[in-house]
């Protein structure tokens, strides 16, 4: 049997079709066919070239749900179901060793140095190969942490769940409540939207969200920010002194950083009140460095900076938990669906920021939802 | 009755001896006399007038162990112990309000807006006038905290243990549990001599410090650091490469910044290991900008920094803790003694970095002390 | 000036209204016009004379919402906010001494030693006498924690906020993150209705009721719980089952106690999964014994058990918050309202359990309701 | 090759000698010479059959130090080492699944139900048989996590590092700080000592220890504890006057009960302060019901109590920095060596309370002692 995948063999240049067939499964692999597939804003970044752990070549795609084909052995879900063929599931994009001083000592597993990623660090040159979720088909290592999906969920609203949505559960997992809390968001896009539902869930009473794309702030403001502070109508100093002015003068409890681009942990830091926080989750790749004044912006104000790199397992979880507490928010997320076929024209829309979020799914899917 | 003491009039200019008439005291309110009071570098800064809070005339002197002499109406220790004349005590250096954000509903006294400090932001001018240490006597405010002190301890001891002491203690009491880390400590001043005090007694295993003053740092290794490096004789990258190799490449488990100058935090930040701490007590004064990696220092590293902002009552008794458990070694923190009236001797021993501690105390007990 | 107020002067009798004469203020003291003041469970306990903190004469009520009338010298708010004649204002009900072990070390003023409770622990013998809000007016202590309240709100909806509100803030004060957990709540009383909506609101996705009361399940399914258990048409073992069955087996997250009759804590540490956490917060009186099997129930289980001790001006914070964010439910709690007069009315109605929650109230006030 | 191993075939029979094929190893799978193999009190529950995870034929040991022989595969320690041949090390002696909701959403492997334990729930007749430390060699499944040791140390000292000093070490990883506290640990048996090691190390004040032996009372008093409490010579209420006299009436920060009979937990938490901690780790196999009264013991103390179930990787580590910060102490702990063969005798002196801790070595290193 055999694969469809788009793969991407040179850098900048189009995704390839190739079908590859299908090997036969080591112990404990299972073999998944994608029923949607996230094309996230870092498949890009991967795409250009910058992301300097992308192999070449390689199926793109860390973000997938998808439907249990064959299961070599027995492998069971987190909460020790037995999986079978026909489940829906979600997993984990990352894969870690369960061994080292991160997974075992510190019980930090996002920090595993021996971490694999689905479509990230995993060429399709290696068994076996079906290693990214632009792709008939996925084959999920003996490691992977799986759950299980409700039937009547669309797949497509869950992918992100793996991949921003686990970023921003980590985010969040470093705070211990937030309660009544003025919450600033940095960024409107996938991870801000995230943190967005995050600090409704669990009851911030004001969420500022700062952006540039009045379209993705005002899905943020649907999904329940308070006010949304558009960066091409506002100066950073008008944006400081309204967050200053929303909080009796005293500045946000909590900022979360979603963007990455320089200048951003500059204008954040200033946001925050004496003994606030700072969680920066956007900086995902080089984007040069921020001149900060550690006596008047962070000792003096007694701050705490948190940097929040990829996630784990439990943070997919929690991911899970907000879309499926607010699914009718997150189909809003989705803004393009394509076919396998099309991903190129995916990476494009995700490119030109035209699309929020774009999904791949397979025709027959696709065909439904139109 | 009249109280000696010494008054900073001119910014730069000697402080000058005067003679002070006792107010009355209000209720509440505690008199003392000065059995020891220490000299801090801030002092030096507040004489240079580097230091934005200082009100002029002021009498210097915020670390200070007395003996009651008077108090108007009753006044407990933290213990709820009544306070008598003749009790030997120490006191927080910082009056909170009690009432406020910070105070009440944060729990983070250090971040009361009202805060007010004997030594530093309460003039001479103001009642009930014996506001600082520098003096035979100074008037305790009826909100001050006050534990009482051993009779047999040596004052000068103890002093140090109501400003740096209870800084440092401020920092370990953000992080949880140390056992076997490495800790990295830049700087052995008298904070990182309480750094390594503190981290030895909770459990650290390695202890590095990194100075550039041999005596002090020599006073580290006494005090249990494993290892001290001299700025003098390593670069940054050595000491980076040196710091890896001792951690078997991973970085520090925690790093506490204990200096305040440009460029220390960026070179202690890359110190760290992955999910590792940095706790920043130096930065007390404006110092500049550091230059700031997000992606490779921060997030990447999923690093968190905390900034530490002076202290309160709990940190105090845990300095306390830390001197009691370490009378002998702490005895050596003590390099110079002298009378009120060579306070100004006092100021230019700690300005040359002559003195690691200078202590001020009255002429009887100095005689004692030859 | 006179005050009318409801004195209790013997337990088990009918309260009696007096005229008190008004007393000249002290510095900081505020005299408010009480607007709404809430009849507690415990009210009925210190009635019947069975919490020995109770004093003789004495005017309950320690939940109040009500009008600044006037302020002895200043006065400020949390927010330092200056208050003035004619604010609507809710307070900390506990007036703690900010000086002790309990408030300055632990920064746990709940465990106050020298706390004073307005309509608990404070006898109407005693000046300024007017020390309970079943009354015209209270008159509040310089250090009491105040907090300006909305004028378009209704005061009777916020009166619990500062007792059963408060308490189960402190409850969720103590752990760190919920979202997705299944919480059981033992008890739909005040303190079961606030658990609810706590849970709610910061992101469990599972709440469970067991009570006794058609009605108050009835009001938290409401207030958003998933399940209610009423124990008369359930047998423990029963009940134990359906918690299993909702989750996969492994019981609750979370168990949060507010009954505080024997047997409670039996039945509700086997509701827990491993690792589960059990908050109690209904055991505010004497109850006879658990008996607890610590192998079975605890050790084996890793559980953690927290007992729950009144609550501080961060927990008031929270529990207005939670009001707030959820008006027209806690509307629902409000079953009964009397004038200041029929306040013997009131305990019986909260005695016989025919009221859920019944509020006295000014005339005037109680006319515009109707 | 054959491997001598005791096993235990029928409960309270002597352990006998058997010789055992050693099998082909497993990919994985690491063959060790054991150095030294602990004599745990579980051990003699195990012999009597008290412990239901119990199956014969076994070969007891759950504690053990050795050489590695043998490795199928590669096997790279937790700080990535790869193993080799000669190496001397120590494993945690429980094996986890690291899928499941315990090791993957709660990050608490201590509760992993599929824990497997090396001399605890593995039979003797289950490939690949050597899976008990009673025993020439042990085969080490490929999912255990292992330290190296220094050649240096004695290994009969770190065993134990592996059971109840991990256990102990569970318990103080729940607590963030004990700095200046006043510790009660009940029991001064192997769980006791290690207690008394973590509460100095990591910085208390006072140790209290309550025993009914005077040897293991003053090993108690050698290693750090500032007061020992014989149960024979003391009453439970003598006992806590004693405890509240030297705590200025307020009752120990933190209790650790570490002796698992009934009417330990009953008189330990009337140790405890207002706001303490009960961490209880003694409670390993059941022991009746304890009659606790929720209002006076728990809630109007707002006390936490913690139960401990075995321990995971990082606290064996912990453990083993205990271990080798006083290594001499701890040779104290072990009072008795044996051989192999008499490994019934070290069990009979562990059963009669002779020995404080038994430790087998092979012939030529219990020769190389004498």
């Amino acid at each position: 049997m055999k694969s469809k995948a788009m793969v991407l063999k040179e850098f900048m240049k189009p995704l390839e079709m190739v079908e590859i067939e299908i090997p036969t499964l080591k112990e404990g692999e299972v073999l998944i066919k994608i029923e949607a597939a996230g094309v996230c804003g870092s498949d890009v970044h991967m795409w250009k070239g910058e992301d300097p752990r992308t192999p070449l070549p390689i199926i793109l795609g860390h973000e997938g749900v998808g439907r249990v084909q064959e299961i070599k052995g027995e492998k069971q879900t987190i909460y020790g179901e037995e999986l079978k063929a026909g489940d829906l599931i979600i997993w984990n994009r990352g894969v870690t060793c369960d061994k080292c001083f991160a997974c075992k000592i510190l019980k930090d597993p996002s920090l595993c140095k021996n971490r694999k990623v689905y479509g990230i660090n995993q060429s399709s040159a290696v068994f076996p190969y079906l290693n990214g979720c632009y792709s008939e088909y996925v084959i999920l290592n003996g490691n992977t942490d799986i759950f299980k999906v409700e039937e009547s969920i669309d797949p497509a609203l869950l992918v992100s769940a793996s991949c921003s949505g686990a970023t921003v559960a980590h985010a969040f997992d470093m705070v211990s409540g937030i309660l009544g809390d003025t919450v600033v968001i940095q960024g409107p896009g996938p991870l801000g939207v995230y943190a967005v539902a995050f600090a409704k869930n669990i009851g911030a009473s004001e969420i500022v969200v700062i952006g540039g794309s009045k379209e993705r702030l005002d899905l943020c403001k649907h999904l329940g920010a308070t006010l949304i502070l558009d960066r091409h109508e506002t100066s950073i100093t008008e944006r400081n002194e309204i967050v200053m002015e929303k909080t009796r003068g005293m500045g946000a409890d909590l900022v979360i950083e979603a963007v990455g681009t320089r200048g951003v942990a500059e204008e954040g830091l200033k946001l925050l009140r004496t003994g606030g926080t700072y969680l920066s989750t956007g900086y995902a790749q080089p984007a040069g460095k921020e001149s900060i004044d550690f006596y008047r912006d962070i000792v003096s104000k007694n701050i705490t900076i948190k940097g929040v790199w990829v996630s784990d397992t439990k943070h997919t979880k929690m991911a899970m938990d907000i879309v499926m507490k607010n699914k009718k928010d997150f189909a809003k997320l989705i803004s393009h669906r394509f076919s396998l076929e099309e991903a190129n024209k995916a990476i494009e829309a995700m490119n030109s920021k035209e699309a929020l979020k774009a999904v791949l799914m397979p025709d027959e899917a696709l065909e439904s939802k139109k």
